[in-house]
């Protein structure tokens, strides 16, 4: 063995994160979590923020929304921090699907013309985009990309080469291969085209550092609770740039978009800046949860986060080479660790079943993608080096005694 | 007096509900809480499921979710029965805009025309349907109504009358006054004319019965928060009457309204019956909310919560009358109580500095809604009809002095 078990424990030791650890509900008896990219852990602050919110509801009853009312900015801004995003920048509200579709209509109203997208982007974009492409009567542009290297410069020019190409819509990190793109290059290639990006940051917000606004991003939407640990189905979020703010408008006008709310005037007119994209009441328990954890990545800090997640990953791609190669693994994310996210993806041909196998005899959790792939995403705030070492520890043996093949073939649902 | 305080508190006594008050946190230290109806009291068994939802989420992680996307659609059901919905017809997802806005499209995607509302409809559906309106290049008709008496069938039939009309909103209790629109004859009179309905259950979901099937209603849209007790900012709901569902498509295609989710396949496909309503991911935290507060108005009973709410607000406008019609209030609510939802409105040409002084100098907790309205929300699960002896006593005392003189015009958000 390259590395020992007692390697990686020596390097838990040496982690500078390792006390986050405790900042984090562990009662789930010792099981190996691998899936924090598709639910992030309870944070022990939020439990109690939870408790809070509720002792505030009880008690303030409807004055409690004297504060409330400002949840999805100030947290936003807080967000934003993180993201490299300006005040007024960052709202927190609705899902990722419903934010998606906010901005991609209000970016083709300002802009009109054809939409493009990898083939391999996230579902919902794509479902999303093709939706808002047959209403508006444009074309969308599906375009390939290599599964494990992701969307490139080269990719975006050539996609928008006769420009036609108005909207572009791509991960930042790819959902299946952990591929991270280039957001600067990128962004600036499709301004050359005339194209905007929408940037969707959920597999990044928490896992690698974003600087939206050094990248020239315009547009950025994604979720709270993969790496920011706000909880299942904690709200979503969107990022416009300042400068188009005044001309985008959100196709969803809700009250509390509206410019003078109490008012209750006849007709809708957007509110100043970033809040013209509310829609509907914001989701005051949601949003809690998502401050509580997005002040805990702030507090860890995104650059040490960001190291430990390299290691982690490297470690994930070293002990995959050494070990489950000859098994009929293939490391299907970037081995570059500057050009990947904080997953990695093992293609099998049988990595359904060998999902199945690992959470229900060897109490390791990762989460499975169509066609072939298994996620393997520790989350730097609380899996130790010896989580990834035990981890491909005991896929090598599953799949060595082939294990796999003793699982039922019901279908897993995970997000 | 007509009826003394004294007899009020016999009321109490004899009244079925009353046992209904201890299962609401109650910790605001004798606070007269009537904006029910705008923000509903804390369950207890909420705060309980509240934690346990904490808990299954720190233990079970991502495998909770086998769970949990099932919520939507069985806190639908539930909710279905107190609608009179049948089960598949309601969900329970994003916020009520985001839902409008979604039934609004699809309706007029399978019948398009011009779209209908009343110009004293709640903001956010006058503000939806103007951006529905625009975006598709069709009228949007504001009628106007009696103030009071809130949108009949007549004005119905003059509204479609020329035949143009493909889709009416209107609220089934009035956000302002309360009043109690006809579902049956109204829906009935639409239909002949070619139109849909899309019923906003806001102010009657949980505060007056609903029957949406023998009232032939087709569409219908609602929040939570008020008289079902779910939270500042829990998920709204939609329901479309199974005949139609086929037929309905959402313009936000999300996964989670996908066909079969997690083939994560290249096209959209909706998903059967009502889940083709969704959009991203279900915030779990709010759907447990509600769970719980529609399981405790299923337990009163819907007959015993309306028999108990047309006794407080006839009681509030006896009082009103005796005591407040002097000091320039009017009762702008239906005085037929089978006209009246659960709240009742009095005008006044002070009412601003009224609720203000109400809520700082009297402790009474009332709201108000432009341009003179002072609106009292007696929930019946928590509400005692001593409460409004005492509220109507207050507010006469406080307005007899002139005590809204000496508040400060500070605006007042609440929703």
């Amino acid at each position: 063995m390259t590395i020992t078990r007692s390697e990686a424990e020596a390097l838990d030791q040496e982690d500078a994160l390792a006390p986050f650890r405790e900042r984090f509900v562990l009662d789930d008896g010792g099981r190996i979590y691998a899936d924090g990219n598709s639910l992030g852990r309870l944070p022990r602050q939020t439990a109690t923020r939870a408790e809070e919110l509720m002792r505030a509801w009880g008690d303030k009853l409807v004055s409690g929304w004297h504060d409330w009312v400002e949840l999805p900015a100030r947290v936003g801004d807080l967000l934003g921090r993180l993201l490299g995003a300006h005040d007024d920048e960052v709202l927190v509200c609705d899902s990722t699907t419903v934010n998606l579709y906010k901005l991609a209509h209000a970016a083709l109203d300002m802009r009109p013309g054809a939409i493009a997208t990898d083939a391999g982007n996230f579902p919902t974009d794509r479902y999303v985009l093709e939706g808002v492409a047959a209403r508006r009567g444009v074309e969308l542009r599906l375009f390939e990309t290599d599964d494990v290297e992701g969307p490139t410069v080269e990719d975006v020019r050539r996609v928008c080469a006769d420009g036609r190409v108005a909207l572009i819509c791509l991960s930042h990190v790819a959902f299946r291969s952990g591929a991270l793109a280039d957001m600067a290059a990128i962004t600036a290639r499709a301004r050359d085209a005339g194209a905007l990006v929408i940037w969707d940051l959920g597999h990044s917000a928490g896992a690698v550092p974003v600087a939206l606004h050094d990248a020239g991003a315009e547009l950025a939407v994604g979720c709270t609770y993969k790496y920011l640990n706000a909880g299942p189905g904690a709200p979503g979020f969107l990022y416009a740039r300042r400068e188009l703010q005044s001309r985008l408008r959100s196709p969803i006008q809700g009250w509390f978009g509206q410019r003078d709310q109490f008012a209750m005037g006849p007709h809708y007119e957007p509110a100043e800046g970033i809040e013209r994209f509310h829609a509907g009441t914001p989701p005051v328990l949601g949003l809690v949860s998502v401050e509580a954890g997005v002040e805990l990545v702030l507090e860890a800090g995104m650059d040490s986060i960001r190291r430990k997640s390299e290691a982690l990953t490297d470690l994930t791609i070293v002990l995959a080479d050494e070990r489950l190669a000859s098994l009929g693994f293939r490391v299907a994310s970037p081995r570059d660790r500057e050009r990947r996210g904080g997953h990695v993806a093992l293609a099998h041909p049988e990595s359904w079943r060998i999902c199945r196998a690992l959470i229900e005899r060897a109490d390791v959790v990762p989460d499975f993608r169509p066609p072939d792939v298994v996620r393997l995403g520790f989350s730097p705030l609380y899996s130790r080096f010896a989580d990834v070492w035990d981890a491909v520890d005991r896929l090598a043996d599953l799949v060595g005694r082939g294990e796999q093949e003793l699982v039922d073939a019901t279908p897993l649902r995970v997000t």
